[in-house]
């Protein structure tokens, strides 16, 4: 593994204990400010923009007394300054498959997109299913 | 609306015409073949690698006789080769929101990963409703 898939992961697993801690203060300082950020919880419709995404942790955490929630098998591919790291999340007995996106910003990797999705064991749809 | 958005979301729209017209030939061309690929169909694992991503295509268009795919409210975020586009897909009468990631490979831009998944009118798991 690289230095920099090494350092990536790395922040992933801070995102994920930030939001499992409720730390509000870490996710603001984990998202990126200087571009553009959107995110796609399961079953909302996407935010974009630091406001709204900031918005929408507040909604999840505030008030929240625990939010287990830990990563398995993140891999991460970079893409020069942008990297994705797909891992699969587990909260509680429910498992969920989130991509998570980030951009190197003065040599720090700075979340830029989430979007996580139930995973087979749901009950959910499936564009297979669908089409034939 | 900058020259590479209107780039990339055209390739975007290629890419649903293609999933549309099940044209496994198109599909194949409009992924990078340069750098790894993942692929995050609603209800399946992660997929990673070409040969994983492109069977997963096969299967899913391969002996239907139409797959009704629209894409809209795309919109396009460049980060400088890399470019994330947030659109929502509809299927029949179902709609999912998609995130495609893709990369400028000698001028051209190819798909890197694309997951999708339910939007809130569908039966789905909630981060929030499960974190309260």
């Amino acid at each position: 593994m690289s230095t920099e898939q090494q350092a990536v992961l790395k922040t992933n697993e801070a995102f994920y204990r930030a939001f499992s801690n409720n730390d509000i203060a870490s996710m603001e300082e984990l998202w990126s400010t200087q571009v553009d950020i959107a995110v796609i919880h399961p079953g909302w419709a996407p935010l974009r923009g630091r406001e709204s995404v900031m918005s929408s942790w507040n909604q999840i955490m505030t008030g929240a007394t625990s939010s287990p929630i830990t990563c398995v098998n993140a891999k991460a591919n970079i893409l020069g300054d942008v990297a994705l790291v797909i891992c699969t999340e587990i909260l509680e007995e429910i498992e969920l498959i989130a991509t998570n996106t980030f951009v190197l910003e003065s040599g720090e990797w700075k979340i830029i997109h989430h979007q996580a999705g139930p995973l087979p064991q749901s009950n959910n749809i499936h564009e297979g299913d669908i089409l034939h």
